[in-house]
This record gives C-alpha cells, structure tokens and sequence, in this order.
C-alpha cells in the first residue's frame, strides 16, 4: 500500500480536476491510498481508501512563496506536505504555486542530508517517443559543477527507478560536444562527471539534440533548464500557432487539415511534455511532485502515479544511500 | 562606395555559392566594391567592381581557431581581416570556421577602445515576422553584468542602424518577467539596465515569449544565447521531420500534404532564420560578418547586404562615440 497526499486547492482548475483525477487513481490503482487536503465543502469524493481532512487556507499564485509557506499553516499546501514530513506519507502531489510548493518541499519536507541542492525534474519528449530525464529546470538558479555532479547522480536513480532504464546513459547540457567547451560551471562539471563512477557519463550534449538525442537523462544548471524548458514550450507554441494560421487560410487548405487532423493531434500529444508526468523535486526526504498549474485531470492523474511508482519503488531510500551523507 | 573584403574559400560550398551571391550582389548595388581572397584558379568571376586577390592557404572547419589565426598568414580569412584592419575594405564576410572568423575579428581587426567583449549577433524570426536582434550567441562564454550591458548598447545601434527602429524596445532575456527573478547575473544586469538613459529598457524577456514577444533586441550571455539558438534550430527541425513524416504517413496524408505544399513552404521559409542574413561580431574597428556555414547563394547574398548596410550606416564609427572611450 502506498500513501499520497495531495492538495485539493492547487491549480487554475480546483478543486474539480484535482478531484477527478484522484477518483480514476484510486479507482485504477487496489493499493493506493489518498489524503485529500482542502476545503470540505467543495469534496463531492467518498471512497474508502481517500481521507479528507479539512484546511482553512489556501496558497494562491500570486502569493510570495516563502512567506505563504511560513504563514499560511493551515493552508492545504502546507498540511499536505506535513503529512509527509512526519511519514504519514509516502509522497505528494500539487498543481498550486511552484515557488511555494518548491519552498514547502525544502522548509517542511526537508533536504536529504548531504545533498546540497534539490533539483526540479521534467521528463521531456523526444522524436523517437522515448523521451528523457532534464534537470534542474529551475529549483536553483545559481548553480556550482558540484551540485551539477549530484543533479546527475539523482537523475541516475530516477531514470532507473521511475522510468525503467538499467544503465541511463547520462550527459551534460553545453555548447558544444567537445569536452573542451562551455562556460567556467559546465567545463568544471565536465571534468568532475569525467571522473566519477557512479554513473554512466556520456560527455556533453548540445541543445539542438535533445529531442533527437539518446541521452536518458540530460544534466543542467536551473537558469539553463528553466530557459530550455520555457523555449520548448515556446516555439512548439509558435509553430503550432503558425501551422494552425495556414491550415484555416484558405478553403482548400481547410479541407486538407480535415483530412490530416486526427494525425496532427496525435502529434501535438506527442510534443505535449504534460503528458509525461508533472515534475519532481528530488533530493528531498519524501517525494513532491508539481503537476502543471493548467493541468488537465489526464496530467494530473500521471502526476499521481508518478508519485506512487516513486513511492513503491522507494526512491527517497535509495537516494539517501547512494548520494545523501550515509553513503560516505 | 562601399567596399567589402569576402573569403572565398570559406563554408561548405566555397567558393561556388560565394561567387554566385558576389555576382548578384555586384549587379545588383552600383555603389558596392569587392575584395575577393582565395584561390585565383577557381574564380570565374571578372568584373570591373570585382578585385581578386591570391592566396596560398585557407582555413578549414577542422583548424583550431586561434592557432589558425596564427599561423596561416596566407589564408584568405587572415588577409581578408588584414584588410579590413588596414581601412582598404569597410567590412569583410566569411562563411568559414566560426571560431577562426572570431579570432581574426579580435585579434587582427581589433576591438573598439573602451569595448570590453565583442558579442556576436543574430536577427530570429517572429511570428508576426518582424524579427528581433538577438544577442551575444557566443561570442564570450562567461559574461558579467557590466558586459551585458554594453551588449545591450551595441545591440541598440545594431537596431537602428541596420533594421531601421528608430527607438529599439531593449529586453534582457531571463527565467521570469519580474526585476527579482533570474541568477546572480541577470539579477545584477538587470539593475544596470534600469539605472542607464542610453536605450529604452523594457525589463525582462522570458524565453518563451521569444517568437511572439514585442522586443526589437534581446540581450543575454553568450552561453544562454548559443544555447536558445541552438535549441530553437533543433526545435524547428525535430517538429518539421515529424510533421514530413505525418504528412507521409498515408495515402489521404498524401494529398493533403501535397494541396499545403507551397504554404507550408512559405513557412518553413519564414522560421529559417538564415533569410535574415548571417552573424555580425559587434564591437570591433570594422564590419564583421559570419554567414551560415551551410548558407545557399541566397543567404550569403544576404550576409553582403548586411556588411553593405551596416558601411554605409557607419555603425562602427557610432558605436565607437556611443560605447567606446571616446564616448567617456
């Protein structure tokens, strides 16, 4: 049995996403339990393995996330992630504000002892359907080549906890292949990967090739991978946008896009990172999974089962014994 | 009369798509003179406004940069840059080895007095296809604030002078809109910024407003901005080849693809940013321009008109009274 708690109140669409989502988990899943955080009233969910327990507060968008997270204590973001902190827990699930679930996953849930930086994780899409591990896509903007080594070495773990993967090959987000390349971090971050053994080390990989390239896990500092991350949505948006503007310009072209329109949706499912999951902050004693603020019930769904697979598979235990303080 | 000193033997084509675009762009501007350096034997070009000059050597896409620089005196890179440093030609354009073409740039024509870094810039399409100037896309790896700024102001007079804005909108690319967000870097930059009168700064750009966002120059260091462009050139081929393959994947596809065929043309011709002409290294004593390796006749063209424009603007004489010392 695995137990996840999740914030009711969290996301452009709460509680009726969130809700939904939670009622084809627990309906999908015999061994999963829920405790739902949030405002009673607006629970319309009875099932015996979902406990609803009652929050005053909420934590809004625009909220400062620190001090929302200092102040707010009965919010549901904040109760959830207690829930974890004192092992009721296994994991837990938010679609609300990222600074502050980032801050809730820090301040409440905690860092695991030794690892200096928590890493925000996204599985992003690749041409063959594969995809790949990215990370840090924001959880520090200032990074050293030493956070860089553990990001790798927790992207290791969730590649092959979560995803399957025996032997994820791991590489290095630069400008250039050779090792010779890069900026002062990714140059140093380079050299110390080079060095270690602990994983597989692939060498650099350039931006160009993510969605083509056979890195199961792609390693950088969290202003790379934030702009990376917010590039890619950028310009399939743009894309998507342009394509859409021919296809309605003309009556011909109107018919041909009828003819190919099943296709294209499959493809903009394909290009759409939400259906990967939400992202996961790793390096924390429990695990936090942000699911998209403009999720829809299908993304909110994946994020929970990412956070039961996390769960069962124990990822937390491992990370503590491969890369926390236990292990040196 | 602007004269402008080419290498002939630079790019994946030379010296055939090279001597085509210097023939159309000779016939096309009366005003315009050229310098040709290369291998006398396999130029077939004579005109009256077309001066050839021999030489013994070239650098190749394999040359390490700045030993090339070096050694090969006799490369038409090297004596094509001599030219322009000695004030015979305005500016010069190369299609050759990035690296090598940035070394002549610094170290044979020179850096303006007073400017820190030279930025090496591009223009990217937009949605509306106004296109903006982006910059530096890696000229300098590691960057400080203090060079952001002067980027910003190279950028401003790159705007005005070559695309005609009058009062270029200045953004600095970061991972959020607000004046808190970004790194040590962007956060410093961006105080920089707002405190100075010499360009209009309108605050921070995020990476996935790029495409449709309203900036005429986007300013970012050049580890950042080599990354997006190669992240937006890998976005843009990796969403083509899987739309080619939709379009193929049947018979009634087929069709379709082939009614959309000339539209879609149309599009992929306004995403390729290789129309908007080629790479300008900024903040040296002359006009450096970098044609795109792979560059048709067309785009090469298009680097010449730039070089063209950017003599008679006297961009390097206002850059020098605005940003370099003479201005302090």
């Amino acid at each position: 049995m695995v137990k996840i708690a999740i914030d009711m109140m969290g996301g452009d669409e709460a509680p009726g996403i969130v809700l939904e989502a939670v009622k084809k988990a627990v309906n999908d899943f015999k061994d999963l339990e829920i405790i739902l955080f949030g405002d009673q009233a607006q629970c319309n969910l009875n099932h015996d393995r979902v406990e609803v327990r009652h929050c005053t507060e909420e934590i809004t968008m625009e909220d400062e996330p620190v001090r929302a997270i200092k102040r707010k204590k009965d919010s549901s973001m904040v109760r959830m992630a207690e829930a974890v902190k004192v092992g009721e827990a296994d994991g837990c699930v938010s679609a609300g504000n990222t600074g502050a679930l980032m801050s809730a996953g820090l301040f409440i849930v905690g860092r695991i002892k030794g690892v200096e930086r928590p890493a925000l994780v996204v599985t992003l899409p690749t041409i063959s359907g594969k995809g790949f591990v990215f990370m840090d896509v924001g959880a520090n903007a200032d990074a050293k080549a030493e956070h860089l080594l553990q990001y790798a070495k927790l992207g290791n773990i969730y590649a092959q906890k979560i995803r399957g993967v025996q032997q994820p090959s791991v590489s290095l987000l630069n400008i250039g292949t050779e090792a010779s390349k890069g900026n002062t971090l990714t140059k140093k971050a380079y050299s110390l990967m080079e060095a270690q053994q602990d994983f597989k080390f692939t060498g650099n990989i350039e931006a160009k090739a993510l969605m083509t390239g056979e890195a199961d896990v792609v390693v950088t500092d969290g202003y790379t991978g934030n702009m990376i991350l917010k590039n890619l949505e950028g310009v399939a948006k743009s894309i998507g946008k342009m394509l859409k503007t021919t296809l309605l310009s003309s009556f011909k072209n109107k018919l041909a896009a009828l003819v190919l329109r099943k296709d294209l949706n499959t493809l903009t499912t394909k290009m759409d990172y939400a259906e990967y999951g939400g992202s996961v902050l790793l390096g924390l004693n429990g695990i936090v999974v942000k699911a998209h603020g403009s999720s829809s019930a299908k993304a909110f769904y994946s994020a929970i089962r990412q956070a039961k697979i996390a769960g069962e598979q124990k990822i937390v235990e491992t990370m503590k014994e491969t890369v926390g303080e236990g292990n040196e």
